[in-house]
């Protein structure tokens, strides 16, 4: 059996990343990385699902021992990716999603550049602001700020390998299938079967 | 409009890569770049449609002048790419197709890392093989010799960007479709789109 792949996703808040992963997750091949926090949970959040919820003292010792593939300080907790599952479903062959912010993605890329990063983009910057307010949840002021964001971000989608751009739903969910696609047709992925194809002379 | 990719293809004869680029080639997105040779024409073949048929003094004056993507010389006669036709075909946003032997793609590798690199591979040796006797159009020793040569270019997979396995036609012609798709959607491919995407704000 062939290893799954590491897909870091990254993408402004409105752009749609959230119905994407869940039908790409539908998939019993993928297995969805859950984040690491030290906050508190949420009413009606539960540990494992939303979050891991650890103790600030576990959280440091797993940062000593280089158990986390990357890790932020926020508002006085911390927030991360623990290694030890995303390894082991790599082995299993299962495609693990990591759904990350760009700075986090950009550590993940030093430390496991064979990892494919994804952006997913909306169609422009004009048509996320009249997503987000037709949304109508947020006051204008919370919206100007989530579209200075997302334009600070998008100007990080180079240093990804591929962009989607979510116009058409079903489209990106088709490109974002394609890439992982070709993703398990790179050579480097492949090497087993060609001592395969060998083998049987 | 975004420029075209240069794809490269190798496979052993015998693995059905005419049918495949045949069934690719059928979609006017593609252009199909034809080789220079300073061998004689052969009968029924046309100049710029089998091969651009030069003399030995213009093959030698493109080489002189770097206007040959790669070339060798084989029974005493000249092989080779020119480089003109390939990159105003790009530049018009025609993914441009080579048909090219194990040795010419490894010097394209050097010059234009930027490209595409595909092998077409058989499920296996054995099936290679068979395929090969089936056709019965040579002699088991002429077979030999070829399924001898296949081995020895199947050792260069690993060296190519992605491997299709040509197990049944209909997945590799996907598979085909899907690696260039894929490309398409490669952040390097779509610079053009971000600057787009944040214009429109």
């Amino acid at each position: 059996m062939n290893k799954g792949i590491l897909i870091v996703v990254s993408a402004p808040s409105g752009c749609g990343k959230g119905t994407i992963l869940a039908e790409i997750l539908k998939d019993e091949g993928y297995y969805y990385s859950v984040s690491a926090t030290t906050r508190s949970p949420r009413p009606g959040e539960e540990d494992g699902v939303n979050y891991h919820f650890l103790k600030r003292e576990q959280f440091e010792e797993l940062i000593k021992n280089d158990g986390m593939l990357e890790y932020a300080e926020y508002c006085g907790n911390y927030y991360g990716t623990p290694k030890d599952k995303v390894f082991e479903k790599i082995e299993e062959g299962k495609n693990v999603i990591l759904e990350i912010e760009v700075q986090g993605a950009m550590q993940i890329k030093k430390k496991c550049p064979q990892a494919v990063f994804i952006f997913i983009a909306p169609p422009s910057v004009g048509e996320l602001r009249r997503r987000l307010l037709k949304r109508g949840t947020e006051t204008e002021e919370v919206i100007e700020k989530r579209v200075s964001e997302a334009t600070h971000e998008i100007g990080f989608a180079g240093e990804y390998d591929y962009i989607v751009v979510n116009g058409a739903l079903e489209d990106a969910i088709e490109d974002f299938k394609t890439v992982i696609r070709a993703e398990k047709l790179k050579s480097a992925n492949q090497k087993k079967l060609i001592d395969e194809v060998l083998e049987n002379a």
